[in-house]
């Protein structure tokens, strides 16, 4: 019997006991043994719960238990998680983590200190909730140097998003949609603004990179300022809009970036819809890959701790985690990378024409019959430095939105 | 240094060598160890070729020589490979597969040895080429009891069915197009009858199951009688038409089938055009999680590979795979699953109508204008076995395909 705590007993906790209870069987057969949930720490209480009986208040008790070999970490948040999570590795406790704040900030060091102690820290639920990417690029494409990951990470954004293309829905209606049912906080924040993304696109940068990509360093813009209008766009072009996550190789850089995008039919997240989260890898030598799946929820996320749980039981004198190092790789400039950037313009075509082709060159004008004082232009592929030059000389523009080929 | 050895030097040997030589740096580093290729097997000479020196034609060296510790079978087909591949098991070896008639065929008990000598046995390229979904089956959806597989397994037939889709086309044109492109073989029955994506099944369904999955029992359906007429009605209706091997659970049986199966616009394979792959997997708690990229390919195929051997080099003498038991397991019988059928029958609605729906009962009629001596009618959803019975009062009947829900 492998005996583990739970710190948190919140959606994500409560959903890493429930799944351990319900898949039981297979779960013993796949961990070689039977995995026993001895405390769950939390502030609350929960009487009448089946937990009742194990519910801890005191975290020393679990860091002080030699009985425990693996800590659940499902608290969130930086602190006291992080304090928490060092104690039980350096107690020589592996530990499992949907903690994607923690990770982002904290994962090299917390790597480090597992290794030397040859136990585990694992993360998968992090990113992409149930999709299981972390041990894709941990265990599955070992092969391949990774020249892109490009992905949908964020549920609520897209849900938002999709409601916005198919309905018409502008952004103010849809977030008070998706905060009524659920989908989104009422300080919607992390999301809209893109920090949740961006923290998970650090994680799996400094994965394919082997080095800290501090999260601090992306270039971040959320979704608040797409609207119905752009969305309008978008569809007469035959694209649609996501907030997208990247990260990609120029030679030995790589230039990570969270921000809407234009994206057309053919590619691979176009049909990513609603709270899904998709993540696309594309490797040297292995091509283009593509996972989908729930990015978040109870039990999706849940299934992806007790993996890792499952995992560290069968490795309980090993470590199995690629690590990535503390030393900080310093990503590619913003402006030195290169797309199209769609640009709406206030005014009428026939007015502003020869002055736009003539300052961002050739390019593709968009008109919609709906909106008379305004058009759209897409730009051939230019630095984003070069556009930022151009579009000092355009207090016309009323919203740019970047391209991805 | 790790020795290994790579038996077969074809398509995807070569593709074994030129991946190790190509990114050696970050394999180094993956695999803690350098990976080095001692001596390539083939009956041929390669005058000329970087391996030439590591040439030889006697498969007693490779087994005899203790400095060997990984062995990479590419040459495909049950014989020789099983008796070398056992041979090489026995004595202690790791074995990297691609070959799906073997696995198919031998998997459980090669499993079996290799997890007597804890050493390894993996196959991640003999399904879905560069897709890691023998891995995530492994390691990642361990926390879930999976309640269905469902592939697009097969390039060569994903190729001439979304020719077919697309552009029109008839069998007979997409299959000699095809060939002349590479994509399917002068003798293309493996592909086009079925049997490959059947093996792909019959070890995916042995994963999931832990039992063995005899190929020999799936009922497996190949898209020979697929027609232009009935990617008409497909487009019709809003549908698509894709070979799929699909593994479900009923209770605690396994449904597997190969077929050409009617897929709406909402199915996540809907998408998955050309020469892909994707594999959708149904989890009870993960929820839906779809794996989509380059089923086959040197480079694809050669990634996977070389990504099993990584995982062999890290772990020399632990054993990581899963088992499947040799035991078979008793599939349940195709008479008794159920699905909507969509059936062509010749003559006009008119005449028909009235005997096709008291006997299949309430359905779609389906009608294409030039078309003019033939309907289509999709029933609602009843067992194989039903169908078959009421379709014997019918000479009428045309073709009949399953739609997949």
């Amino acid at each position: 019997m492998v005996n583990i705590a739970v710190m948190g007993y919140g959606t994500v906790g409560s959903g890493v006991v429930e799944v351990l209870s319900l898949n039981k069987n297979v779960i013993t057969q796949r961990a070689g043994d039977e995995i026993n949930v001895k405390y769950v720490l939390d502030l609350r209480d929960f009487p009448g719960d089946p937990v009742q009986e194990k519910i801890i208040h005191d975290f020393e008790i679990i860091v002080n238990d030699p009985e425990i070999r693996i800590v659940v970490e499902v608290m969130g948040g930086v602190e006291p998680a992080y304090t928490f999570v060092k104690r039980c590795l350096e107690a020589g406790k592996s530990v499992a983590t949907s903690n994607k704040a923690l990770v982002a900030k904290h994962g090299a060091e917390l790597l480090s200190i597992a290794r030397e102690r040859n136990i585990n820290f694992l993360f998968e639920a992090s990113v992409g909730g149930g999709i299981p990417i972390i041990r894709a690029l941990n265990s599955s494409m070992t092969a391949d140097v990774i020249e892109e990951i490009t992905g949908i990470l964020n549920g609520t954004t897209n849900y938002m998003l999709t409601k916005m293309f198919y309905e018409g829905a502008d952004y103010d209606e849809v977030l008070k949609e998706a905060q009524d049912k659920g989908y989104a906080e009422r300080n919607p924040e992390a999301d809209v603004e893109g920090y949740d993304a961006c923290r998970k696109i650090a994680i799996l940068s400094s994965l394919i990179s082997g080095q800290q990509v501090d999260f601090e360093d992306i270039y971040t813009e959320g979704i608040t300022k797409v609207s119905r209008k752009d969305m309008m766009y978008a569809k007469e072009m035959g694209m649609t809009i996501k907030l997208l996550a990247s990260s990609k190789r120029h030679n030995n850089h790589l230039h990570a970036i969270v921000s809407p995008a234009l994206l057309g039919k053919e590619h691979p997240l176009y049909n990513v819809d609603d709270v899904f989260n998709a993540v696309f890898v594309r490797g040297n030598v292995l091509g283009d890959a593509m996972f989908y799946g729930s990015g978040a929820g109870k039990l999706p996320t849940a299934s992806a701790v007790v993996a890792d749980v499952v995992d560290e039981a069968k490795h309980l004198h090993r470590n199995i985690m690629t690590m990535w190092k503390s030393e900080k790789l310093e990503l590619l400039p913003i402006e030195d990378t290169s797309r199209r950037f769609f640009i709406r313009f206030s005014g009428t075509l026939q007015e502003l024409k020869e002055r736009v082709e003539s300052c961002f060159g050739p390019g593709k004008a968009v008109q919609i019959p709906e909106l008379t004082d305004e058009f759209g232009y897409m730009t051939e592929s230019m630095t984003e430095g070069e556009y930022r030059r151009k579009a000092e000389a355009f207090p016309e523009i009323i919203h740019v939105i970047r391209a991805e080929d």
